[in-house]
């Protein structure tokens, strides 16, 4: 059962948010989708609040902007996660085994849907799946050593 | 007691690095400059590759700048790994535990580290540790996950 954690600080109370959908893919899926788009999310408010202190300047305009961004990002990267941790599941049961090689090809596989479904030409996707790949592998090996 | 294994495919030979520099924190450092450089310098070569074979061109030209961005890349993000995975380790000792905070601060630091590192201005710098905060805190729920 997936389970999302989101702590602000040692002081606020722990948001749990537990979502069960009777079928491993799915729940990792969602889980992926869940803490992947908060992380984007904190990430592109955290940018445009610092933007935002460092001008000065506190109008309606920043706030409708920011929320449309955030929200855009967190939907944007919750999905790559998503995709990229079903690649990684289905990897796993179809070659029987949990090694770097699943997150190389969940990587890959992931970064050339991602790219395909953003309508680039055949080169770009081509780029993007060996990125996804790399990216993939690097985390799977900060992993291991952290 | 840091290894580094690559393997190319199933039939060829493993590859083992084993260096003890009889530090954890300065075997750590090592161990994930060896392991993402080895990654960033692979992605770097599978571009070119996949670039040389697209335009089915083959000149000495090509093989000397591709060499030299692999080199380059490879030392770019083994040093960022090994400075980020330093973080991390310093963040272990210094908090006392082992949470998806150290990935936090760690990252940030290291975006920090880095972004002032190549120069940039004060702007750049917070994005950059933003980002980096980001990016590790995504990859260590990733890891959970997978």
């Amino acid at each position: 059962m997936p389970k999302s954690r989101f702590e602000g600080s040692l002081s606020t109370p722990c948001v749990d948010v537990a979502i069960d959908l009777g079928n491993p893919l799915l729940n990792l899926t969602v889980d992926g989708f869940l803490k992947i788009g908060a992380v984007a999310a904190t990430r592109s408010a955290a940018e445009d609040v610092y933007h935002i202190v460092r001008k000065g300047s506190l109008s309606e305009h920043n706030f409708e902007q920011t929320l449309k961004k955030t929200c855009k990002e967190g939907a944007y990267w919750g999905t790559v996660a998503g995709v990229y941790v079903g690649m990684e599941y289905g990897m796993e049961r179809v070659r029987g085994t949990r090694d770097w090689k699943n997150a190389l090809i969940g990587g890959v596989l992931t970064g050339a849907l991602v790219s395909a479904a953003g309508n680039n030409n055949a080169d770009k996707v081509v780029i993007d799946a060996i990125t996804g790949g790399a990216i993939a592998t690097a985390a799977e090996f900060i992993g291991y050593l952290t």
